[in-house]
């Protein structure tokens, strides 16, 4: 099975390009963690937290965990004692971005949902 | 909480366009039966069941009654007795080639998967 030079080792269901990406991302939760860091400065584990739809304490710390070894999402330290860091997409992640724009005007259309524009006015 | 009239009557986490997609299509498999209803020409059970990836019956099943009910999928007979149908997508359901795509082009990118072009030549 072929993989690109940037892509983990990792066993796929298929060599289908939306069946891999699915695989990494197919679930409830993973693309609105990765909408707030994208768009809604939610940048520590307490923040992301309290996102409209509050993920689960241990659901958030797993999908963040897999986004960190998957290069999606990186973190640094930005206190000590206790340790606490910061969450930031990496430009993997970044390259998300059309794919939630997609989702979110299907959304907006078909499922009456608000819409946001990123740097424009919230209406999320 | 405002609903478009083309929307089910349902449940949703958030206002968030995006959190009310992935309550519809947030798994790793119902995606996959509507790239094989939209692309690749599988209509009855069988030829869905028989996707590069073999959804499980009971999975199959369910996500197929779960699309019908949202507007998604359609069936009609093509057979009786026993009786079989022919599952097609609707307008709606169609209306979600862009994300298709969208996950297929990130997918090739990002993690060596096979990229379709719709109409043209199979490369899945």
């Amino acid at each position: 099975m072929a993989h690109s030079p940037n892509s983990n080792a990792q066993d796929f269901r298929s060599a289908c390009s939306i069946a891999r990406t699915l695989d990494l991302l197919g679930d409830k939760w993973t693309l609105l963690i990765i909408r707030d860091l994208m768009w809604h400065g939610k940048h520590t584990f307490q923040q992301l937290q309290e996102s409209a739809e509050g993920p689960p304490t241990n659901l958030l710390s797993g999908r963040l965990k897999k986004l960190m070894e998957q290069g999606l999402v990186k973190r640094e330290p930005y206190q000590e004692r206790p340790v606490r860091y910061r969450y930031e997409l990496t430009d993997k992640g970044r390259s998300l971005e059309g794919i939630l724009k997609d989702l979110m005007v299907w959304g907006h259309e078909h499922l009456g949902g608000g819409f946001y524009e990123p740097g424009g006015s919230k209406t999320l």
